[in-house]
């Protein structure tokens, strides 16, 4: 599988371009309404002093840092503005590789296509773990698969494609094998606003030095364009090389990021609802249950969700390849991802975005296609 | 010198933790307005359907892309929106490093401290050709200068920090030294806006193969923290690699730019009348001359800016070191950039920001100390 390009734009290229109606279930892309005060908070911005036009600190506006470390019970030092979870995983990936020993990466299979893609670009050797079949990544065989050689482990919870959440005791056993390979874990928790079990808790908790925790507020806030993300760095007093190595690099690289949404966020954060995430978790569980129960009719075997909002799903005969995909778009009007663009792990399952108020139409045509 | 970090910051905190009123003349922040048109186009975003905050195309805004391409008369496909000027010249410096032969990247000096940082950060070595006494690059220094080992020659004009303006005829022959041995130039155009001398002419205009085209509407829209840029590379039916790897770096790097702001620029582009970029000119050109003006009394050397918004200048038996600044700050009350900060070259001269409007308040204050 060709990680560098992600092949989300191919499928949704493919999509837009057939003769009849799809239902899009390829992207990440939220169909809900963002929070009204992220309006209110770009609108206000758009009428501030010219002089909160320019450069913001290189490492992001004093007041976002500081209301996200204050939220998270942490010190502003280590807190990093990114441009979106993407440049903060980017960040951790490439400087966890120079700062720790070892020069290979560890990821999960099936994987989030950008981590592979990145690990591809920084010339670093890939060892996969399987994930089990609950969807689960199991300690131990991270255990027998890490080495000296391991420089970093990307873990995702939520997890984007399988939907599992890692509770607290399998984060522990990892940032643990980290430690003894002098090795960097960093964790994804860019859809913690999603879990459905009750089990997530983010891997700050852990308080480990080789930990660093990256996340965003493209889906919780559901504004996946305005691209606000962070990176929580180590306390520098025991890893000062990682974070001042990062610096540079998003420095050197992006000068900044952009202003606007990041007073936006600043706003939305101190005025939005506990409702408003709490309704978004209602909307998804019940498109996990039509979803689900309609695989069931369509006798897939399938992860349940209880994060995120993916389903991976496998039909008994028909395995989630490019053509298949391609064939489901211009047969049954259903668009999602191939298994293959995630790994070998399960690549003849597919990939379904909950990010449609059209679940109920997919489920029926679904069940047509398969009956 | 130590470019991994530039400076700037180190000498802004020194002035604002001064106990005296300091003007402030380090910075690239405009303290002009930007035109209303850009608020106006942020407010109306912010109003926008919700499918309008999700990922833009990584590439950037494809309305965007056509507006500036159509102002540039190129096809669409050469254009990418980057994060500010910043992150379009490390995927230049970059992709260019990687594509073309050789190991080594050339440089002026002065330097622009991020161009020798990004050097550095790339494990690139640097060749420094000196401007000339009146701050010109000689293309024939270049030659002497180039060989088979340079990958990427890299120009700014209007410059930063000499406040030249290159004519057609010089970038012509850079660019010339360039294919010659497969190299690329990367011309940053950031200062376009800001040409007092009426020589101006885009690099665009030269039509190589080898010429990677940069610039951002930080400083024309005087908004330096939205951070929207853009790279305008060769033609991919003759610089394919080049054009393909730089959206890959940049789509695992920053997945893509912030979209609020892209839409606000796209805006503006079309709502901005042409006296507002002459009103901007009008008002440097009188900072200019007052400056100007007040280092001739002072005895000064200095090279008038034909573009740009910096001057450098060398006070007789007042070097421009860090320490010289440091004086400057506590007992004149001005705060620049040293010299030192930008190379070798110029090591003894400072650089003044005119981002103020307390341009005649330095004035009287540089004389002062001088006398």
């Amino acid at each position: 599988m060709e990680y560098e390009t992600p092949q989300f734009f191919r499928v949704m290229q493919y999509a837009s371009a057939a003769e009849r109606d799809v239902v899009d279930m390829v992207s990440g892309s939220p169909d809900w309404d963002p929070p009204e005060s992220i309006r209110t908070g770009l609108a206000e911005y758009a009428q501030a002093n010219a002089s909160e036009f320019q450069y913001p600190p290189s490492v992001g506006l004093d007041a976002l840092r500081e209301e996200i470390a204050a939220r998270r019970g942490l010190q502003r030092k280590r807190v990093m503005i990114t441009n979106g979870a993407g440049e903060a995983n980017h960040l951790a990936m490439t400087e966890g590789l120079a700062t720790f020993s070892g020069s290979r990466i560890l990821l999960v299979d099936p994987v989030y296509p950008y981590y592979a893609g990145r690990a591809s670009m920084l010339a670093a050797e890939v060892d996969y773990v399987a994930a089990d079949d609950a969807g689960y990544v199991d300690p131990e065989a991270v255990r027998e698969r890490a080495s000296e050689a391991t420089s970093v482990i990307v873990i995702n919870s939520p997890n984007n494609p399988l939907g599992v959440t890692y509770g607290r005791k399998r984060k522990r056993e990892l940032a643990g094998i980290a430690e003894e390979h002098d090795a960097l874990l960093v964790c994804d928790e860019v859809y913690d606003h999603f879990d459905y079990s009750g089990r997530f808790e983010s891997a700050l908790a852990i308080d480990s030095p080789n930990v660093v925790v990256t996340n965003a507020f493209s889906k919780s806030l559901a504004i996946t364009g305005w691209r606000v993300g962070y990176a929580v760095f180590p306390d520098p007093a025991e890893q000062g090389d990682l974070l001042s190595n990062a610096r540079t690099r998003h420095m050197l690289t992006n000068v900044t990021c952009s202003r606007p949404p990041q007073a936006a966020v600043l706003y939305a954060l101190s005025n939005t609802s506990p409702t408003y995430y709490e309704r978004t978790r209602k909307l998804l569980r019940e498109r996990i249950e039509q979803f689900t129960t309609a695989l069931d009719r369509a006798g897939a075997d399938y992860t349940k969700p209880e994060g995120g909002f993916y389903v991976m799903a496998r039909f008994p005969g028909f395995p989630g390849t490019f053509e298949n995909v391609e064939q489901l778009i211009d047969e049954a009007g259903v668009a999602g991802m191939p298994g293959e663009a995630f790994g070998d792990a399960r690549a003849d399952w597919f990939r379904f975005a909950l990010v449609t108020s059209r679940v109920e139409a997919a489920v029926e045509r679904l069940a047509a296609f398969f009956e």
